[in-house]
This record gives C-alpha cells, sequence and structure tokens, in this order.
C-alpha cells in the first residue's frame, strides 16, 4: 500500500452504490470519505455501517477537499454532468454504465476527458470477473491462436419492473451494453452490428416498445465474429457464459456453479443446485476488484481500468443494436 | 418386420452411399438390390460386400421391376430428375441434401411431389441422432415450457478442398443447410433471416467467394430467435451442440464425448480427448435410424422422415442467408 | 484377415452365449460353427440367426472336426472339464469367468494348460472397454507417473434373483471377480486382502448367507493400494468407474452417459438421464473386442487375451476377501 | 446478534490461529480481546492486524475475565490442559483437532467435561463447509433413501516436513481424523475399523514409520460401509470428494474448481486449471461458519458444534485404524 489509503467520494446509495460502498470500506487501499446521495436516509445507513461523512448535495461532496476521488452510482441521467464536474476538479473518476442514454451528450463531454488528463474509469466490472478475465488473458497468451469467433450468452433471471424498463433506454443500451463491452475485451476493433429483437414474455417490455430476447451479431475488421444471446429471462438462474474460439482451439466461461453437490437419482444423474442468482452475488469479486483497480488508476499507476471511450464505444454499438433491431438492416459503427 | 425386406435401389457410391448401402444391409427390413454408378468399379465394390446387382445406369435401376424404393446418394445436380423420375415410377425416394442448389428447379418439382402421392423423404440425417431426437421430443413433452431461443452451434473439423467449395452453392447451402433443418425441427414457422458471414482462414473460401465463417438469427412467427454459430474449422473435433431455452428452463445436446478416460495433472484437470472426428462418425446412428424410418414411409407407416417441403424449407433459409450475408439487411422468407 | 474365417464352437446359448454367438457373426475373421446346448431350442434359435450346426452335445462339437477354436458360455460347473477336453484335443478356448468356484479344481488343471501348449483365454470382456483399456494403456505410458492407488467402484442396477445368489459362489466370486482382473489389469502383484461385507438390503444374500455390499483392499508388493467399492445395487444405472493415482496426476474413467442431453430448470440444471442399464449395454463393445481378440489368440498372433493363470489369480483373490470378510484379518496371496 | 460482540481469547498463533483471528475479527458477533503465544511476536503481528491484548502466558488470558470464550489453536500436547482450565473457569472453547495423540489422557478428562455443564467444541471444519454440510442435511432428508455406502477421497497436495510427521501422531491420528469424523457426520455408528497402510513415496514417512498412503473401511451397526482413500499427495492440488450413496441415489460432493475458464485444443477437451491449493483455500467458508457456530455454542443457543465426544470419537477410530493397519485385523471399537 503506498501512504495513506485513497479517499472515495461516493455519489449514489442505491443497490450498486452499497456494493461500492463495502468495497471501498474492506480495501486496505480506499477509504469511503464522503457519500452524497438526495435521499439522505440512504446515504446515512451507509455511513452507519462503513463511514463517511454524509450529504445531500454532490457539489458539497465534490468540493470538499477530503476526496481524493470519486465514484458515481447515481442515476444514468446524472453521469455526464457529475463526470464533467469531477473532471473539472480534478478528481478522478469511477462512473456506472452507461455514460448516458444520449450518445450526443457523451460526445460533447468527449474532448474535454481526452485533454483534461484525469483518469475517467467506466463501471464494466465484468472484466475484473477472474472467469472473463483469465480467459481474456489466455487468449491474448494465444491459447488458442488467432481469434475468429466470440460467442456470449448472457441472460438474466427475471426482466426488470416495468417502471424500470420505461427509462433503461431499452435493452440494448441497459442490459446487453455490459456484452457490449465483454465482446470489445476480446475483440475491441468492431465495424459492424446487426440485432434481432423480439418481444414473447414480458409485459413491461411489450408496454413500452422495448425487446426482451435479443441477438446481435458483431463484425471485426478482421473478420471476426462476435455472438451475443441475450433474454431478460432464465429460469434456471443467472446464465452468464463465453466461448472463444480460435485457430487452434477454444476457451470456455462456464456458469458458477452454486454448489458443489450433485444429486443422482432414478429420475436423473449428476443434478446440480440451480446458478447464483444474479450479479451481485455472480460478480461480488470483480466489483471490488474494479475498485482495487480504480484506486490504482487515481493514484497515476498502471490499470486495467475500462475507459471513457470504452464506455462511448458500448453506447455507440447499444445505439446501433438498436437500429438494426429496428430497420432490419445491418449497421456500420466507426469506434475510432 | 413385414413380410419381407424392402428392396432398395441405391444411386451413387460415394462417401454417404457407402455408409447408406451398410445401413441397408444391416438393417433387417431392408435388402440392396440394385446398386447405380456411372462410376461402375465403385458400386461393384459396394456390391461386393453388401450384395445388390449393378449397373452404370439409375433407369436401368429405376425400371428393373426389382426395386420397391429408392435412395438417391448422386452428385446434387442430379437429384431434382431423379426424384421425379421415381416419383413417376411410384417408387419411395429417399434424397440426399440438398434437393438443388437452384430454388427454382426445386419449386417446378414441387406440384408435381405434392400431387404424386409417392412418399419423397429428405435426408436430414440429425433428425434422428438419439440426442437431438430427444431434445425435439422433451421440448415437444413441455420439460422447458414456451420455446423462446434456440443456439446451435455446428463447426467442422476443418474446411473442405477448393474443388469442393466452388461447387457446394456456398456455406449457406452445403453446410449450415443441416441447421436450418434443425431450427425448423424444433421451430418450423420462420419467417426472417438475418446473416453474416466472413473469410478469414481458408484460402479455397476466399477463392471461390464463399465464407468459412458464419452466424444466423432466425425470427419466427412467434418471437422466439434461432442462433446459428458456423464454421468451417474446429480444431478440437467436429462441434455439434444445441441449446433450447424456454420458459421454465432449457435443454443442451453436449458433444459426443470420444472417450470416458479424463486426465488430472499438475498441468490441467478432467482434461478429455477431443471429439469424434466427423459426421460420419458422430451420426453413424443417425444414419442407420434415418434409413429404418424411411423404410417404414416407403411402406405407407407412420413415419418421422423430414420431406420434400423440409428440404425445400431449408434451401429458401440458405438464400435468404446468403442474400442477407451479402446485402446486410433482414430477409423475410414465406415457408408456406 | 487371413485366410478363411476361423470356425467357432460355441457351447452354452443362455444370455452371454447369444452374445457371443452374433460377435461371432458379425466379425469378419470369425465364423460359427457348431452351437452346443443340452437346451436344444435355444442352440436352434441361435442358429436361425446366426448359421452354425446343432447339438445338445458338447463332445459332438469339440470332435465335429469343423470347429478350430472353442467359446465356452455353459454354466460354471462344466467350464474346467470343457477346457480340458478342448485343450486335449488341440483346441483354443475362450472360457467365461470364472473357471470355477473351487480353486482345488482350477489348481488340479493348471499344470495341464501350462504344459498343451494350446492358448486359453479368460471372459475377462471388461480388459476390452475402450475406456478401461485406454486408462491402462496411458498409465503404462507413463501419463501420471508412478502407479500408487487404484480405486475401482462398481456397482450393480440391482440383486440377482435369490435362485442364482444360492449357486453364485457369493459376491466375491460372483461379482467383485471382474474387479480383481480389473486390479490386476493395472496392478498385477497383489500380496494381500483385506474385505468387508455387510447384508443389508437383498434378502436373496440374507438367506443364503451372502453379502450384498461389499469393499476390498488389496495391496501390491511395491506398497499400491487398491479399493473395490461394490454394492448389488444402484438405484442410478449400472456404475463402473475408476481412478488411478499416480505420481504426476491421475486417470478417471467416468460412467457412459446414456445420453448427451441435459435439462436445467428452477430444480436442478444440468440433469442427466441414468446411465445404461446393465453389463450387456455397456460393454457391448468389450465382448466383440474379447472376441476378436481371442481369434488372434487362437491363430497364434500376437494377443492381450487374459490367461488361465488370470482366471486363477482372480479366483485366488476371490477366496482371500470371503475368507478376509469373514474372519475380520488381512489375507495374504501367492500368485505366482 | 445479541447484546455485544463474543469476546474471545485466542491461544496459539500458528497457521490456523492466524486463520481464526481473522474470523473473530470479521465476524460482527464476535471480537478479539485477547491472544496467547509464548512466541510474543506472532501473537503481537496478531493484534496488529485484527486487535486484542497480548500475552505470553495463556493462564493470563484465561484469568483476565476480558474473554467470554476461548479458541485452542496451540501445539496438540497443550489441548488437554487448555481445555481442562477453560472449563473450570466457566468457559466454553473451541479447540482444534485432536483432543490429544494419547486416549487415556482424552478419556481422562471426559467426565469432567461430561459433568462441567461448559460448552466444548472441536474443530472439525469440514462439518461447515457449504458442500459437505449440504450434503449431510440433504441425505437427513431423505433424498438418496437409506444410507448404505459412504465414500472419501481425502488427498493432500503434498506430505507434510519430516519434522512434522515425526510429532504428527501418524496419518490416521493426524490426517485421517477428518476424514473419521466426517464418516460419522453422515454415519455415527462405527462399530468397526479395517485399515491399510503404506509408505511409497515421502522419505518422512519411511523415516517416522508412518504410511503416506491409507485406504479405511469402516462399518456401523446397520451394515452401512464407509471408505477412505487417503495419500499424502495429489498432484493436481488438494482432492477432497465424497459420494453418499442409499437406496434410491447418491449424493457427490465435487472438488471446488478453481476457474470457471476450460480449455479445449487438439490435445484435449475442458481442461480445467488444477483445484485450489490446500485447505486454508478450499475450507476458508467452513473457519468462518465454524468460529460463528461456536458463538452460537458459547452463548448457549442451538449450535451444530461438534463436540468434545466428537473429538474423542475420531480418535478412537485413529487409534483402532493404526492397530488394524499394523497387526492386519479388523478392529472392533466402541463408541458409546
Amino acid at each position: 500500500m503506498t501512504n495513506r489509503p485513497l479517499r472515495i467520494g461516493l455519489i449514489g446509495t442505491g443497490r450498486i452504490g452499497q456494493v461500492h460502498a463495502a468495497n471501498i470500506a474492506a480495501d486496505a487501499e480506499t477509504t469511503l470519505s464522503w457519500i452524497a446521495d438526495p435521499f439522505v436516509a440512504g446515504a446515512e445507513a451507509v455511513a452507519a455501517r462503513h463511514g463517511g461523512r454524509v450529504t445531500d448535495d454532490p457539489e458539497r461532496l465534490l468540493t470538499s477537499g477530503e476526496v481524493d476521488a470519486v465514484l458515481v452510482a447515481s442515476p444514468t441521467a446524472t453521469h455526464v454532468d457529475l463526470i464533467a464536474r469531477s473532471v473539472d476538479l480534478g478528481l478522478p473518476v469511477l462512473c456506472e454504465k452507461p455514460i448516458d442514454l444520449d450518445i450526443a451528450r457523451v460526445d460533447a463531454l468527449r474532448p474535454r476527458i481526452a485533454s483534461a488528463g484525469v483518469p475517467v474509469a467506466l463501471g464494466f466490472n465484468r472484466r475484473f470477473d477472474p472467469a472473463f478475465a483469465s480467459a481474456r488473458t489466455r487468449v491474448e497468451a494465444g491459447e488458442v491462436g488467432a481469434l475468429e469467433q466470440l460467442t456470449i450468452i448472457s441472460r438474466d433471471p427475471a426482466a426488470p419492473p416495468a417502471d424500470y424498463v420505461a427509462v433503461s433506454g431499452g435493452i440494448f443500451r441497459d442490459m446487453t451494453i455490459h456484452d457490449f463491452d465483454m465482446a470489445r475485451f476480446f475483440l475491441p476493433d468492431i465495424v459492424e452490428v446487426q440485432a434481432t429483437g423480439t418481444t414473447t414474455f414480458d409485459a413491461g417490455a411489450r408496454l413500452h416498445g422495448d425487446f426482451d430476447t435479443a441477438v446481435c451479431t458483431l463484425r471485426t475488421s478482421s473478420g471476426a465474429i462476435v455472438t451475443i444471446v441475450n433474454s431478460r429471462h432464465s429460469a434456471v438462474g443467472y446464465d452468464q457464459r463465453l466461448e472463444a474460439f480460435g485457430a487452434r482451439g477454444h476457451l470456455s466461461v462456464a456458469n458458477a456453479p452454486s454448489s458443489l453437490v450433485s444429486l443422482s437419482t432414478t429420475a436423473a444423474v449428476e443434478a446440480k443446485p440451480p446458478y447464483e442468482n444474479f450479479f451481485l452475488e455472480r460478480y461480488a469479486r470483480a466489483y471490488a476488484a474494479e475498485l482495487h483497480e480504480f484506486a490504482k488508476l487515481a493514484r497515476g499507476e498502471a490499470s486495467t481500468s475500462p475507459t471513457y471511450e470504452d464506455g462511448r464505444a458500448a453506447l455507440v454499438l447499444a445505439d446501433a443494436a438498436q437500429r438494426s433491431a429496428v430497420d432490419r438492416v445491418a449497421v456500420a459503427v466507426d469506434l475510432g
């Protein structure tokens, strides 16, 4: 550990904010110094558990002089302004995905981020999952030869509430955006997106013109193809798999078993308990590693944290997928 | 067994023709009565092993009065004429896929097949594979609830010779056609096709303007989505998997292990030998079951043999995929 | 194939005899020339299916001048005399296990076998199972280093009828004998046997003073330990596994899946159908390979067929296990 | 949580003591109040990390008036006296296994424990492993019917140093003792022990007359049989498995995968990284749960902590195994 812990200001204390708070408190290199949430009771509950001063006003936190870095876990609509303000104040930021639902706003901020010299990281936590990280490291190390195809299966246990769907930006910007980033983790140079979406079971999706089932096909400049299979429900628990096919073989990431026990009876053999329920459990270690890596970034050390550009690229892919799914054409993208 | 074995005339004694000959000889309900191949030595070699009279002229076989049914395993260009002639003579036919590379020729024969009252079966052998057949039966039985998504991974061990690629009709008509039929085995009512194809490793595909890697997305009238992941090479052996996702769970078909033995060392645990090499091994039982089921069809008994219409539907999907892959648009299809 | 097929005389047409008859007929290097069974109708049924002349008298078969080798699949009590007579007539024999239930009778014949120069093979079919054979070949090739421990799990689907138990010679001579031979396939030099047997669920075993559950521990001269876990019932189907632990890792033989399909639902994931039912299915390929290898032995070619000495050794181990299980002491054995 | 955290005094700050210290500090219901170790620097290092006052004298800790319960993680030879003294002072104790290497000393203390009315728990941590605990709960719930056989595979990554072997009490008292307790977790009523031990690879075991490889067979009063397969080395990492066979099926506990990633190449498919290295990693959650459960016991709440009697029973079984392995006879035991 270098000198004293990094003092982090946390903005937003919803479900994800609470996860970050616990990780900040548990990591020896970070400490939770300020917590901001308009819903002050939420911030106070977090402070009671993990320490930190409380405010209902993010500006108070940002200008307290007691934060070394900012973690933005507030609603999506606030992200761009909070990133901008933090950067102006010279404070490194880790912002939850997506940056914004409007690419115009993301692009508008882009030059400022590029020129500011202040680190901005995006919360694509899955890059820090030990399994996905290991698969990618091993692909980079050449264990399967040149990468030719990538398939990602990403299916949620259950559809979100209709109210959430209404403001989510749609399945591609809300859910697939993680998979777009995972695709780019292995194959950054995507040049085209094809998508199909349907609505078969979720009344919320139907009500708000969204899809509950979707498949995206991405093409890279080198001719590699990425396939993303999404569903808003998975009866057996959170279904998160990946296969990376190369010239010499493939690497597979399996689902995390929820138990080492299997049952064999006259009905079936080797039956295992359903998978872990959802992302907070499945990616618990990833969230902690993401935070740890951000602390290194904030200190100016070498870091693998995904960047603002990664956040923008994922949104560009999501927009292209949405257009493809509606217009029934392949959509070229330029992530440069 | 009813009365005497069904006398089958086999046209074509290439690799697949030889498989059929062995199965006809081994099945107690069928016998190999005539064998036709312009390459007479090939026909004679088959006859020496499995019995039957030999000719270089299919017409001699068809009019011998000694065949009860015809198995067409000759080159694709001959299929339409041989089916037509067999049907005119009142002889049930099992024809290898595809019916033809030209949908116009397939459509031209269509009314004659429909009105003839003579059974015509298509050689979509994978429907008879115990694993795929069981998965489909279990889906039909409702084990996973309403079917929402189907993913098919179908990757060949190695690209075919460039000469073969030149006349194959392209990856969608030659290779994916099996997967299109498998998709329709579970979800017959496909209404739209989206495809992406690239050429990254196979010189033969590049030479002849074909793809070596492809992904297709099919949409059904009910909103179910089928994803087909293809490659002309798979370093680990023939890769044939399927997952059927439904409202209450999913059924998975795994690759066939080539051995029950696994090795665990300091390098890795549970390492198994590579998969069985290719379709003749993987689908050996399927070919035998296909033949057996055709014999029932020829006798007028209940049969699950895929039909001329199934053969046409798969070709329509292949044509749509080819167009989608080239024009970069989704292509609507009418299989009615 | 050398010259003409080996003419085999089959003695005994029970369940196993029928398996051998089919394999003799199917193997291009063998032909079924004579069939003997006091129950003539059984022999005639086999002849109708696979050819061969029929008699109720084994002596008629042995002296017909039309058999090149003998396959003994008659009741255990007849084995010693039939082997002796075949050897006197210069006819190679493949005899089902066990040679006899009485080691004295086995030992009495031993010098005659040793001096006769006529090949005698024992029907330890599991040695020819592709999985067990591969595991052993790989151990011999040094893939796991020096072999230190071997565990064999061998559990039958259901207890045999009480009438069979009465004459079976007990679980060690009847069932474990296969596992004793499998132990010696990997580690021939067994010097001590320890066994525990209990009777908890099978009325037949209780009635006849037999065990329905047993565990044997064998020690080799080099200090390797073999563990055999037996049960007369396995709810999930025939349970046949093996692990060979060495200095550098281990090889495992898994159960044969009865299907490649698995089901995942809210109740359980990756549930597979129960295993194949019993030995005729599980070891079908092994029986065919055993016959094929015997044909090579009979022709004087190199062969891996287990010998009379292997048959004797397995019985010595079974006797020792029985004594250990009753007297509650470890029993030294000399297989030399 | 009830009132204030339980103040725990930790005696011994070796490898296991440090694990307990971290768990005490992390558990909201416990706090580390005192730490005793004759090697004071070790105690101080623990205090610096997790809090607590330090002494080189356990008596000082026990009589401080500032501990509510005691955790004994000092060398085996000190256990009996420390348990006795704690009980006399009315302090609940969690003591690492084994209680002692000498059953006479264990038996001598037995009546005092029985009459004292102070909770004494034994550190059989594996009972708290989520997988083993779940398997046992499911067996109790009848998922496999009446339990007939239990097989335990328990193999360490590498043999301990020769110096440790010298004072360990031998493989049965040192290593198998965990498996004896696991056997009794499922089947408490063991009546007989049979054991075989050999020494094939570990110079330390050879030097000190110990075994490096061992198999034990335990018989219960009901006729169930337990098999324990031990080795002092496992090339692939810590190998900890269990199968519980019952009338209606079986439950299996698999090894913990160290990654969700598998590699398939031309050499092998589905090759996974080696298992987690050793018990501190494999049983990390078990140690935490053990501590948590002990806190409940110390508070007089319902608890599943294994008892002094469980500790004694495991030692009785170990002694019997040692005698059986040397005298080559089965040894009857009375755990009543």
